[in-house]
């Protein structure tokens, strides 16, 4: 039996999947020994898109923010993982991640390569509600992971609070009911030494 | 300002998600350099549900499979991950999930919690159409890992094709469409030497 064309897509696509497993974001898991995949985040902001559903703004739709999160880190297989603070990284990015997306999400049949591509785009693009939510848990993850882990990456690469809040002001548009939590998580972490406040004084 | 009880509840249960990405199964990722683990699995499999629709039965509720998959193995955080060839671990592996399942998913908001069980009770008892399909597919990527591994966890545990076939037996029922392409790749995986048809001779 010869494997008809689109199933061998779909296989060639799986296993370009695996990939993820092995891309490393700077971010540590929560008990601080080792660094995150973009695989396992992927998962981990899936659910969290189920169980944070009450601090969506009404018209979110849970299970495309689910989708969304499952594939949002896809292009990272080509175009590796850019720390959120490497202005340099962030220069070539888009270019870089553009490239991956259309190789990527090309490998599959027409319909799924479609819907892959628009969920993406979708969540890059970050003008949607569902978008909006989803890169607001992208974020407050990470908020989460460096509580859990003594300052995690703000502590390992000096990352000061006015950075941290900028790059937190997402949640603030994308889930605002967490917007309070997320700034009150940040005066626990100056006071606890996890992260700098550099205005003060 | 004190976090809401609802509130501690998610990120506890969010806190303790992370303890999957430690749970190692015995499969390998595709490159075969090192063992899969649960959480990476579980969104490897979100995915595959969405990009293996066309094999679905015409009934299935993709984005119900997905959640299903994210759930599916939470368990294991509590009860570890049971090798399906291990007769012995099998015999109290329904008592150490439930009550992991009880533990873990109560942690949660009445609410969550409740949808979250009734997604890993639809799975395991593997009644419905979707959870059938769900279980399909999540025996049909160990089929692609060990296929892609040289015989992966056939040949490093010695596992025959005839145990082989009862375990994808599931694929039967739940993917129907997909069984063909499984009964080709064991016959393949027998002639490449990496499977061992002990019903030859």
């Amino acid at each position: 039996m010869e494997f008809d064309e689109d199933l061998k897509k779909r296989l060639e696509f799986s296993n370009t999947l695996d990939n993820l497993k092995q891309v490393l974001r700077r971010n540590l898991i929560m008990d601080g020994s080792r660094r995150e995949n973009s695989a396992e985040h992927s998962w981990h902001m899936g659910i969290m898109a189920m169980f944070m559903t009450d601090y969506a703004p009404a018209k979110v739709d849970v299970l495309h923010v689910t989708q969304m999160m499952l594939i949002h880190d896809v292009v990272e297989i080509d175009a590796g993982d850019t720390f959120c603070y490497d202005a340099k990284g962030y220069e070539d990015k888009a270019a870089r991640e553009q490239a991956a997306a259309d190789r990527i999400f090309g490998l599959l049949p027409e319909k799924e390569g479609t819907m892959m591509r628009a969920l993406w785009d979708e969540f890059e693009a970050c003008e949607t509600t569902d978008a909006r939510f989803a890169n607001s848990l992208d974020r407050f993850q990470v908020l989460l992971q460096n509580m859990n882990t003594q300052g995690g990456t703000w502590r390992i690469y000096d990352i000061p609070k006015s950075k941290v809040l900028i790059r937190m002001g997402q949640v603030q548009q994308g889930a605002p009911a967490l917007w309070p939590v997320v700034l009150e998580m940040l005066d626990q972490a100056v006071e606890q030494g996890f992260l700098v406040d550099d205005k003060c004084g």
